[in-house]
């Protein structure tokens, strides 16, 4: 299986490009829209989010992570094996949770380069044709390298900020619900939220925090939108009160 | 061949895990977004739309339908087996008008509970396993017990009201045209719409009336936007003069 | 291959039909949707992306292209054969630049009709069916005839105005860039734009023109929206300067 964790999004011609690609380099696998609007052209609240919803896919997913201000210029491009999963994309620092999680990573960088190359749709060019390539069990068309990719140690293992809004208005963060305490209560745009379990669990138009379906802390209303009535964007900080 | 019809939007992250499920519990089974921008936790005009449009796939299909403001909360899970399709979901009326129009329903309570079941996401986690069995053509993990699903019966077997504002500003309601007579007028927002065949039927800028293809009144301005022209949201209604 | 081109959007209930007619008249064909936002209900700059993108395609793919704000009406439905290609769709000009550009086009008007035919979504009742014959080598079920389609010798070769505008606020001309000379400056509501390789060549908040991944000079900024910084929309001049 493959998976789409991009900025693209669904309606233009990027994203079909790209699975255009997939079919022919490798027919019949299944090809996942994950994320297609992940945090555009930012990687840091990217990261966060990748390492969260990547961890779900099962053993041998290849997971095609596009969020790449930096196409055409000098970063490299790189495959990543983490956890059993492949992850295919831009070295800008996208991978840096998922390869600090993980128990072991090996990185690769990608030598490849095809005939016609676009300075700006590397998505479509480079990393599609080798994301196929994985996913078929063969190694991509010129052996890849092993390398170090570029490492962000002072990124924190879970990012109080807000990484992603959901169409619903939902605000999810980077942190992780297993590192904060049950009890703990959120200060966010100068409200203090408690916990809750679900959406039914909350008073209808009360904010609230929970555990998301992935593991991650979101913020909530119940029969609400949360960005709007905090509002809230992505890198909008949040506090932790223990 | 399994139909989505839910309020999860396609860009975001829940459609895509929903579709991981399927393909892996019933590889190959092409997998169709009849919509992702069903009225959003909103069962009863999703009720209206689900039963126009289900009924215009084949037999066989699973219609995966989630509408469900209740996850997490104590709605039962249901099957339905109506007109030769299959329909999965939260029982909280969003089959009311499928049930009511059917000849004959057979209905079945989800018993099966996923080893890891989020508070949040039964669509991933509890309905699309069981729509993937169904697709496959086997019963689900644990045998589902026939069963009563709640029934509305204040609800009209007609909505006259707005259940979907499409891309283009159209407002479909829960009206079937075939319900009205030809020369029925509606009332909408003030003004009185008489009946077109199809757009360019219409000059540019008049408001009508239409049976759209899945057999809907439906409101419409030819090149305009019927929403923003009156003011439509859904849920504003309609009213029928003979 | 099969690849879509409308106005339809993909949330709603239009693209999913489509797909559902596709996949029961060629079951395993890959469906990709190249544009779903193509300019809605404008044939002409939609007829200068079509030709760009359509051209990316490998051969014997089949693009399934509607826009076509004069459904229901009396235009012809058209098959064209151009480059190796199979288009099929309304005869409105969509097919003028594909049908200019290309060495040789055959076309042939589709004379059948399905059983039901809707007035307004000839998309899932008439063109879905042809498209799907063909991408499985199947005449469709009734002969079409050769025909001339609807020529606009009027349109010039390129286009100087925006013919789409992309989730970043990227605005893509009608202008193919090998067109151009390649120190060519555009102006476009009142600035002076010169050429750039790619986004991380200008500086941060600089508008600039570049030649995009299809062939097409768009108009961009770096870490920024072009189309809200000037004002640009569908259907906006721009002016080469040599």
């Amino acid at each position: 299986m493959i998976a789409l964790f991009t900025d693209f999004g669904l309606e233009g011609p990027y994203t079909g490009q790209v699975k255009a690609v997939l079919h022919r380099t490798a027919p019949g696998v299944p090809v996942i829209d994950l994320f297609a609007d992940a945090p555009a052209g930012r990687p840091k609240p990217a990261a966060y989010l990748l390492a969260a919803y990547g961890a779900w896919f099962p053993p041998a997913t290849v997971l095609l992570a596009i969020v790449d201000p930096g196409v055409g210029g000098n970063r490299a491009a790189v495959i990543i094996a983490a956890e059993d999963r492949w992850y295919v994309g831009p070295d800008n620092g996208l991978f840096e949770l998922v390869t600090r999680r993980a128990g072991t990573a090996r990185t690769w960088e990608i030598g490849w380069r095809p005939e016609a190359l676009s300075a700006s749709f590397h998505g479509r060019d480079l990393f599609a044709p080798v994301a196929g390539q994985l996913a078929i069990g063969k190694l991509p068309i010129e052996a890849p390298r092993p390398a170090e990719i570029g490492r962000h140690p002072d990124w924190p293992d879970d990012l109080p900020e807000i990484v992603y809004i959901d169409r619903f208005g939902n605000a999810m963060t980077g942190l992780r619900a297993d590192s904060l305490a049950m009890g703990a209560r959120l200060a966010v745009s100068g409200r203090l939220l408690a916990r809750a379990r679900t959406f039914s669990d909350a008073p209808p138009g009360e904010a609230f925090w929970y555990e998301n379906a992935n593991g991650l802390v979101e913020i909530a209303v119940n029969a609400g939108r949360a960005d709007t009535m905090m509002g809230l964007a992505i890198g909008s900080p949040v506090t932790i009160l223990r």
